[in-house]
């Protein structure tokens, strides 16, 4: 699979999951696995997952602006960068964020996001 | 040297050197370097100087807001997501852009820049 294709296909993944199941996100993530969330650094799989279902906001659409990818190295791992905005629901107006992930391949010939990093982008 | 200061020393470098000396940036990256930039796909030191110097401004002053980072697994790198402002001589405004650096060890104990992603925040 060529990594143009891995990149789309793990962010369409990822943020409709997000907005659809947060919970589910878990199985992205392995207990190495680090998110710093605007800030706040938290590491493993279910921790990540408490970060990101504790939110204080219940649903949300995501839209996505642009998509980057780089191979990180000899580990066979990718970055992905991506900015987009966020939209709540009951809010009128969207917030714009950036987030960058490193997908790292499994023996099973899939990836696990291995860092995450997410900001808003303040105006 | 802890991973904080290692962060925080890189990005200080970098800016001062974009704001101060372009050229000199070649200095932090490689062969196998690759740089993103605004969607556009440079790889190696030289061409990723040759881009750096030829953006259509001369003088810009960067400053910084945000400083997140993570070890990025076993080879010893370290991931530097940074996101600020970027004005540029004669205007007004600022750019608001998020960056992401993959440092990697040399073995002379310092690091060098395998990966750059840069994007402007578009309001």
């Amino acid at each position: 699979m060529d990594p143009e294709a891995v990149a789309k296909a793990f962010v369409d993944h990822y943020y409709r999951t997000f907005d659809g199941n947060r919970a589910a996100l878990g199985g992205l993530y392995h207990d190495a696995s680090m998110l710093t969330f605007e800030g706040d650094k938290i590491q493993g799989a279910v921790a990540i997952v408490a970060k990101l279902t504790s939110l204080p906001f219940q649903q949300c659409a995501h839209a996505i602006s642009t998509v980057d990818f780089q191979p990180s190295g000899p580990a066979g791992g990718m970055l992905v960068f991506v900015s987009g905005s966020l939209q709540l629901a009951g809010e009128s107006h969207t917030l714009k964020f950036s987030q960058m992930f490193h997908l790292m391949p499994t023996p099973q010939g899939s990836f696990y996001v291995l860092n995450d990093i997410f900001r808003l982008n303040y105006a």
